[in-house]
């Protein structure tokens, strides 16, 4: 896990640039000093590697490797850290540099971690580091969590960035409340994925609720919230969640048929290759056939700013696949990618659910295991989210008002 | 212009991180080769300097000074690019590293654009550049045009990102169809500011506008985005147009009273020192007076995450000066600060303007100077983008729903 990255360096552009041969030395250097860092702090930095936890002694001041999949070909774009010794100097008084494989990535910056998604190329946007809290590892995925310097602590699952502290409740208010606002007196609900807790949380404040189900198939997820982010998973102290520690996949295959008013699918593609796999054709299947008649899926989808004409193929799709109301919606989220989230809500063959017009209204004098009514969503901006850019709404198969 | 940037590096700093020698001196190395090359190739930078048109020969790959302002007391954050010979090589095959003064500052990284912002902190945006296309200097300020990766030609105004050719239009419609759409036939209308030319495309699309007035202070902005930006400064091409190269504060003060139906101030904090100018509270009464009875103004505001409880007192202090509605709204613009940006609708005393329901919705048919219907205003997102989070409704003294 903390071996160096791969030198990767292209020869050819090597040769065609002689002139930067000053330059790789400088990288070669500090590449190797941070080699040295790796080695030696290796002992400080808290684990957990395949289920098996470990607490590791000291500060934590350290350098996990590189945290993009690995079909992006690259040697490592991730977190850097240099040792401040404890001493209380910023983590960002050293300088390190180190040239990446793939000339379209940005080469690291000691102290700022790089979020660069493939939805955003062209594009990195940087997160000056405080301290790593953890980095773990389970049999599923790898988890990083830091305190960030302005944006609270932040997230990044398989080298995607999942939340920080400063955005959060955008995310998990709309993924929760857009469906649940949108059907009356749900009862049953079933979440898919949100391991670390905040759509629990969400469910929370709904008073209809009698069951929550939460089917999560990484524990490392949700002991490391428990732990980094007690406000997020402050929705599994809800005494109406059950949890589920399974394959998605498996479990929604398993549900009798019409169990569920709603079904929450925290899932994307940016959030790691199980997200993927959930958002499969199948998966829709066995969901629309889990939710009774008239209820409601919400799953989170392209923003946007990145959407195109496919928008409205997978709009159909859902169309036939759950047989009701599909629509498309999206939010801000500074931390995501253009800023925005965009998410799909679907209603199975049943009583008609018309998403643009909440007939569900949060209640704000009930919390639930929350610390205060919502900091997000209110019905006003319930149906906004439903108001496309023009250019959105073409990509979306709508017609331009 | 060209001078190297001061070497200010923290030596308290230094001498608490000794290990941190070999970095630094990685950093001097690449730092002093940046500046050979300043030298070598400043031939090859097209200049705009002082009012002094002068065209330089060849293609333009060379290194703008630090293009932050001076009290942010730093050693350069901006861009930093290499020579690349000519040869198709991308601009992000070398490396260089330049040691910022202030901590939380992110160092310079070759080929790529900084874009850093004080109502972001702890937070960088990075663009993908391939090649520098104008870097000019008026006696108002400093402009950098540079033709990204992935997002279209960048400008960039005295350190701060002004507009990408893949966004714009998003900020360019809502500030101009917001207030225009909120009156019955808009006639006379004037932009302070705005020399980019976008926003004058925009209101080209109204047909009912029979005379459009543009008070631009700099004339070498409107030279380079005719230039650069040919889709943007096509609303010059529009015969109702009227440029006045003067002072927006001292145009305003003389126009007589109740000139206009509508008044668009395209300038706010992040464009540059002027810009921040025009803010003020005079300008504001200027405005007001210029205005007709029932006449509308817009400005751009604090995007929604930056506001706090200031907004409610300036939301006031519209209240006040204008004497009609006033409102603030947001919409989505991904390469502003987070992803937002936020505008203030006011109307004078007169007939009564409700901005949340447009009454004079844009004809799709007519384009103006335009190449085809807006692509991100209608009707629908008009009166979302009074839609507010709970958080801004707060800041913004409005009761949550």
């Amino acid at each position: 896990m903390f071996a160096p990255k791969k030198k990767t360096r292209n020869p050819e552009l090597r040769n065609q640039r002689k002139s930067f041969d000053l330059l790789t030395m400088a990288a070669n250097v500090s590449s190797h000093y941070h080699v040295d860092l790796l080695v030696k702090e290796k002992r400080n930095l808290e684990e957990y590697e395949n289920g098996d936890r470990h607490r590791q002694i000291n500060n934590v001041i350290s350098s996990p490797s590189s945290v993009l999949p690995p079909e992006n070909g690259n040697g490592g774009i991730g977190l850097k850290l240099d040792i401040n010794g404890g001493k209380g100097v910023t983590s960002n008084g050293g300088l390190s540099v180190s040239v990446p494989a793939t000339p379209s990535l940005p080469p690291v910056i000691s102290g700022w971690y790089a979020d660069v998604s493939s939805l955003s190329p062209g594009e990195a946007r940087f997160y000056e580091v405080e301290k790593v809290l953890f980095h773990g590892k389970s049999k599923y995925q790898e988890l990083l969590v830091f305190q960030s310097k302005k944006h609270g602590k932040v997230a990044i699952l398989d080298g995607s960035l999942q939340l920080t502290e400063r955005d959060e409740f955008a995310y998990q208010e709309m993924l929760t409340h857009l469906p649940l606002c949108s059907i009356p007196h749900p009862k049953k609900v079933l979440l898919v994925g949100g391991g670390d807790g905040g759509i629990l949380r969400e469910i929370s404040r709904h008073n209809s609720v009698e069951q929550i189900d939460i089917c999560e198939i990484d524990e490392m997820i949700i002991d490391a919230y428990k732990k980094f982010f007690p406000d997020i998973a402050v929705g599994y102290k809800d005494p109406r969640v059950q949890v589920y520690i399974d394959n998605g996949i498996a479990f929604l295959k398993k549900i009798p048929e019409g169990t569920y008013d709603a079904i929450i699918l925290d899932a994307f593609v940016e959030m790691g290759k199980h997200a993927v796999e959930l958002a499969d054709n199948d998966v829709l299947r066995s969901i629309a056939k889990a939710l009774r008649p008239g209820g409601v899926v919400a799953i989170p989808s392209n923003n946007p700013w990145s959407i195109d004409s496919s928008m409205e193929a997978i709009i159909l799709k859902c169309q036939n696949i759950f047989g009701g109301s599909v629509n498309y919606a999206w939010t801000t989220v500074p931390s995501y990618n253009n800023g925005t989230m965009g998410f799909l809500l679907c209603s199975t063959k049943g009583p008609k659910v018309d998403f643009k017009n909440p007939i569900n209204p949060l209640n704000p004098n009930h919390f639930g295991v929350a610390e205060g009514p919502s900091k997000f969503y209110n019905s006003e901006i319930h149906a906004a989210a439903f108001c496309l850019p023009s250019f959105a709404k073409i990509a979306t198969g709508s017609e331009v008002a």
